[in-house]
């Protein structure tokens, strides 16, 4: 059989106790687990971008693993620990929007409140209820020991492209990465849809300061010190500097919107 | 039988080879051990801030887990390197006082003095050294093949709350989390001895250029961009902001004391 | 059978998705493998730096192990995506001379273009490319069936040291760690060649600022305050400072050169 996997995505950073005492539980219940960090450094509190980046980081991993994401700032209160099934792996988490991404691309089919009998702490649910969760379901445990099944869940709403006058659209910034690329909640199938892609077709942005309408492949095709876009490897738009940022070069940062023109 | 488990805590950071060499030193002797990341980013030199995190970290882990801390500025000298059985847990690294904050829980049963029968590097024993012996613990080597007993070990002295006149105490901020959560060195027993979790009890503390006397049960009890007092999951007093790092709301660091008041 | 090891070496960062992808991609076809990080926080685009960093981490792993290195500016040009064989270890990469440092240690004994059958992104051959082929290869899959041989490879010129008049050398800062240590492409047997470890030898350096003619074994020998050079644990002559870093007291950065006197 091959080993579980269990993947940790929270804001705790890696500088603190919290991400090993995720650990030291998972691995107390289920020694033979995988235990792979997504990243610790989504910025506290910031629910949607733990999401965005699960979203794209679980599609590799294969079905039957278990994703934790722990940005919760809600802990102790009423929202709701949860237990998720969807795309053939299990998310296990707090209710407060975390998965949005993930669930409106792959519904959930099973969706359950998380129970606890023991007595555990108001402020690391991380610790005392998510990772015993995750080790439970990486150990074959059945999840209806975990608990009762419900039927809603949070639907904190995704920032989804405009339609604006005569063929624009409103594009959102909705990830800045490490090389300040700039990734827009634009795909390929969407722009494809409005003839963006087509041979003879010209895309033109308008970021921050800058109109933007090169359109390139690869990275390296950007003319050195511009900035162009091209469709990145998760299927978005992205606008992407040669040897800069293009965020700086722009003056642009997540949540910003964005204009597109096709012609 | 499941996979022994070493834990790291050093101030290596992870953008140097030091990390991975000590990886791939222990998975060349003990191929089946699960390597756990505690934390690499200790501010360098920073003996005390390492053994906090590494006491609060390994209580998560199973008995038998072998927890390696190297912040060694001694390194080479005549400080010794030494591994220690406390809680039924072994501990290695230099007896600098890495390990005062664990052993002041739980006094270890044994220690020895590790010794090596390879030359080995003067500054970088975390490699030639720890990593060795703790791969070692971890495929079953009688801990006596590794160096023989000792009995003294440095005891460094762990900052203890004070009592002032009237009822006052004087605790010490020992940790700032990447939260700016401000951890004090006073626990949910100490202060339920002082009376302040009792009913109609009040306690006020004079944390920087503030008065803080709200104390809460949950982070997202605190009022927003207020500051209010919580026992945090490792049953210590915490000051925690609402969506502002308390650290800089009240102009606190680790080292500064914090006189409480309980009426 | 023990388990196959993948490290990884990158620029990517540990905020966004992309480590993420790359391990789920591993963990899908090698479930198995144990893949140790040795760094994600290599500069952008730095391909020296990631070899380097490579070089000095790979020596301590098995032979056998999988050594991935994405540091991946010209992605989905011509540059060509390589396996190769040194050392008794697998490097898998773009030929960009980011393995280097690595061949002009360990000349390789077999380099193969790496192809795929699947349509790859353009962007991310890291999880699409070198990810899968690296898993192959962990799973005992043989080299022949992920490309065809190849002679040639990118000879990347590494710096070497300088020698001037009267017996002086200009060396080359070729890294700066975390502590601030400032290490030089010198040896330990190249200084020694010149004569500069014998007894009553004396090297100074003339670095930025400063003239340092102090040498030590350890980094508690340095004078307080003061900047000394050592060996370091790699073999390499190293500038440091006690508390402090030298890299700032000296006003150097990785390129700039240094000159060193023997007498």
């Amino acid at each position: 059989m091959r080993p579980a996997i269990i993947t940790l995505t929270t804001d705790f950073g890696t500088a603190d106790h919290y991400v090993g005492e995720m650990k030291g539980v998972i691995l107390s219940m289920a020694p033979r687990a995988a235990i792979v960090d997504i990243t610790h450094e989504i910025p506290a509190h910031d629910v949607m971008e733990a999401g965005w980046v699960l979203r794209h980081a679980c599609g590799a991993f294969p079905r039957g693993s278990v994703h934790v994401a722990v940005v919760d700032p809600g802990v102790g209160t009423s929202r709701r620990p949860i237990i998720a099934k969807a795309a053939g792996r299990w998310f296990v988490g707090p209710d407060n929007g975390i998965f949005a991404w993930v669930f409106a691309e792959h519904p959930p089919s099973e969706i359950r409140l998380l129970t606890s009998a023991r007595r555990i702490s108001a402020t690391f649910h991380g610790r005392d209820l998510f990772a015993p969760a995750a080790a439970r379901l990486a150990s074959g445990k059945a999840a209806a020991s975990l608990g009762p099944k419900i039927k809603r869940w949070l639907r904190l709403e995704i920032p989804r492209p405009e339609k604006l006058r005569r063929g624009r659209m409103r594009a959102t910034v909705i990830h800045v990465d490490r090389f300040g690329n700039v990734i827009l909640n634009l795909t390929r199938e969407e722009i494809a849809a409005m003839g963006g892609l087509a041979r003879g077709a010209r895309m033109t942005l308008l970021a921050g300061r800058r109109r933007v309408s090169h359109h390139v492949r690869t990275y390296a095709q950007i003319p050195a010190g511009g900035v162009a876009t091209l469709i990145n490897s998760a299927g978005h738009l992205e606008l992407a500097g040669n040897c800069a940022r293009a965020d700086r070069k722009l003056g642009v940062a997540r949540g910003k919107t964005i204009d597109m023109r096709i012609e």
